[in-house]
């Protein structure tokens, strides 16, 4: 279920004011229809890490196909005054927001893809005005939902072919912020969620079996165990630690003892505070010796891809790994840096005009054009990716140069395939693209990070993945730069 | 507008799995409607301060008014299946579920109240089914929003009156993570929202101007301020810093003198990049040599209360903070530990049994009873809140114990008023509570805060606020922890 379904009002003011002003400014200078290009796109991996995982892209979807005022929207609008008690729109301007559909183009990196800083995850190409106002609910959605799939992957690498669950929702920011960070969470390759609407809404398989709650709920632990396994005689998985953690253990093993009289077996304990590399090792150490192997250890308590890193290295036997707070608040690192930019406006001529947004920092400078990603790979491995603007193409030496450092510079030889990253999304404000099912998006994750050398892939000082601007595209954004500096410097002097 | 009123599905399923088939058990097991009490409180307070400001009842109490299973609901439960392929849960429980209604009593401490660790937020009593399913959703709303909240407060603390506005959305934890987070941080003290849907469904005051693209969209800087304030010529706040700053408040200055000879005055400029301390005292010098000191200063860029603190000490002239990531997504701590734990269960015999949850730290051991919070004032001033079981009541002393350190005590003496936090918010499942209007609520905020000395305010080692056990209370829990403790001893022997 999509977003625009989950909510039953209008989510087109979903926006910051200033698109709404602004566009109000476009509107009255003749500018509304001016074609312009957007890219959304971070600077940094987050997590100090080697790559990111994008995905939202269904989400997005949904709110541009849903573009449109209502009456109560254009109501609330009209009510908003200015500091001097006057109203801050004009009829006009409302009867423009009343008449407006969307029309742009939009290209997008499909869900589950392997990204890079700098890559336009997203392009739009239209009015100005209608890019203006889609560029914060736009951020807000693929920000976070890359955020946490990224999050995901690195948790599920450190798991090493464990299952890993999402148990995060207490902990999560408000309802949706639960929501999108199972399904943003399940695209990073997690197994299941505790969350049961995130499973309904998105088909994720649910998981989960009873609290401390339950045990105190019985004047006995043992008791409870027993009570539960009656209820459960298949998909027992028993908390021990309520009171003493190997007494519980200890509990557990006798009525998976009665259980097994009758048939069943207990599928698993979970731990859930105290050492967890001790507490897994004693308690794999006596569940085989009582002869209950099959039985899984699953451990939970404000793990992380770090921590789950440590206990593999001391030998935990942990089987099924819960994750809650560090996942789905990605807490280490809580927001994405995401931009959207103006990168070209087409001029009356028909030209398109390069757009640069200016910083001291060179890594800041934003980059002109109407990009796209063009992908390298050899023998099913990345090799590197080159930004490149349509319309200057690629030049036969197909080299790209560092956007930092301008001295260092990468050739692709005929031996590498490549794939242009951006597909089309919608045209002309059609949607053109549908989006796969979560699985594929799951399963196109998981083959995205195979192609993509361990190195890039481990948590401490990962191999900086090569991503290059194609040369005359960087010609182009040098001789723009020095242009509005000179500019700048002649008026300022 | 209220959670429920904002979605379009039932929120009934927004729980963790294990509520479910817990509630499975307590119905199969004949426990279902054991009454039960559970109470909702955090251990520490957020970002090492020393206070936190409570907030989203409001949108707990309409999920609890609107606790009810749905067909949809049930069909879904209903397909769901155990590892042997089975139906996960019978159809006796699910009609058990499609009857269910909301029965419990629940007190809860108002929103905008100041809070202290250990101390119940939410107290609910009822079936322990009910309030077992409630726990996930519970502790979503009311820990993020009074993580938020509390942010917010520290943020409008360090901005020592100036205006505070919330610009996050983009970066925050999805679109419901950006309209809850909204709502905290007016709650907290901010004065306006960049967030339009959340200006139009709390009624929080809208604010935003113009940005980068605005300007790049024109030739010159100078033509897009002119054109900006030809469209808000009362409400004009120019964005200076997309090519070079000093010259970008240059620019504003031509241009708010042309304002000036229409009847016009510029209200202000924005700060987003760059060096903000010496960028607004060199920027203040310029607009107040020019003739302009009525323009105010606004900064925006990755702001806390840390760097408003640092920025005012530096003596920056900055009138009006814009704070977006760090604010909405509690960036320094984006998640509130708040936990949900049984306090108490009612026997057979109408006896209440007190319930505790065992842990090897002290502090994280729940605290029994039926508990209420007693805050003590002296001449305006908080001086110490006591946690209190109701059935037990105060003894005539009025001494409490530290929570973690019995040996330090606290009596309270007759010059202090009291008052008791929690108050009725449901009554045997009907709602007697209506929670107040939002700015009623900021105001709350504002005045609990000045009852509160400055040192437990402070940001870096904050005085610690007293909070203890009303002595027989602490004896209670005390005779309990070592019950528990000595069965498992004999037992594991």
């Amino acid at each position: 279920m999509t977003i625009s379904q989950r909510y039953q009002l209008s989510l087109t003011l979903l926006t910051d004011m200033y698109q709404l002003t602004m566009a109000q400014g476009y509107w009255k200078k003749g500018l509304a229809e001016q074609e312009a290009v957007f890219h959304l796109y971070f600077r940094k991996n987050p997590f100090k890490g080697g790559y990111t995982v994008c995905a939202g892209l269904a989400d997005a979807l949904d709110l541009l196909q849903n573009f449109k005022f209502t009456e109560g929207d254009l109501t609330y609008l009209k009510a908003l005054t200015g500091s001097q008690g006057q109203p801050l729109f004009e009829e006009g301007f409302l009867q423009h927001l009343r008449d407006l559909t969307f029309t742009c183009d939009v290209d997008a990196i499909p869900e589950g893809t392997v990204v890079f800083p700098n890559e336009p995850l997203l392009r739009i190409k239209g009015p100005i005005l209608q890019c203006q106002l889609l560029e914060t609910p736009l951020l807000t959605i693929l920000n976070f939902q890359t955020l946490v799939a990224t999050k995901a992957a690195r948790v599920v690498e450190a798991a090493q072919g464990d299952p890993v669950l999402e148990f995060g929702m207490r902990r999560a920011q408000g309802p949706d912020g639960a929501l999108s960070a199972a399904r943003a969470a399940f695209i990073g390759g997690v197994a299941a969620t505790s969350n049961v609407l995130a499973g309904q809404l998105f088909n994720i398989p649910v998981k989960g079996t009873h609290a401390h709650s339950w045990v105190m709920s019985f004047e006995e632990e043992q008791e409870s165990f027993a009570a539960y396994a009656e209820v459960f005689p298949h998909d027992s998985v028993f908390l021990v630690d309520t009171y003493h953690t190997l007494e519980g253990i200890q509990k557990a093993i006798e009525v998976a003892r009665e259980m097994r009289k009758n048939g069943a077996e207990l599928k698993g304990i979970r731990l859930d505070s105290g050492d967890l590399a001790y507490l897994s090792i004693e308690g794999r150490r006596m569940l085989d010796e009582a002869g209950f192997s099959q039985v899984a250890i699953l451990a939970s308590n404000d793990l992380d891809e770090y921590l789950i890193e440590s206990l593999k290295l001391q030998g935990a036997k942990i089987d099924t790994w819960g994750i809650g707070t560090k996942l789905v608040t990605a807490y280490d690192q809580p927001a994405l840096g995401g931009v959207y930019k103006l990168a070209a406006l087409r001029q009356p001529n028909g030209e398109w005009e390069y757009k640069v947004k200016l910083s001291e920092q060179l890594a800041k400078i934003s980059t002109p054009g109407i990009l796209q990603v063009r992908r390298f790979s050899k023998e099913g491995a990345l090799v590197g990716d080159m930004i490149y603007s349509e319309p200057l193409g690629i030049s036969p030496a197909v080299t790209m140069v560092h956007p930092n450092d301008p001295t260092q510079r990468k050739n692709f030889t005929q031996e590498c395939v490549h794939e242009d990253l951006l597909v089309p999304v919608f045209k002309a404000g059609e949607q053109v693209y549908t989006s796969p099912d979560l699985r594929a998006i799951q399963q196109r994750t998981k083959e995205q990070l195979q192609l993509l050398h361990g190195t890039y892939r481990r948590f401490l000082n990962p191999h900086l993945y090569k991503v290059g601007l194609e040369e005359q595209l960087h010609e182009k954004k040098l001789a723009l730069i020095v242009q509005l500096r000179t500019t700048a410097q002649t008026k300022g002097a």
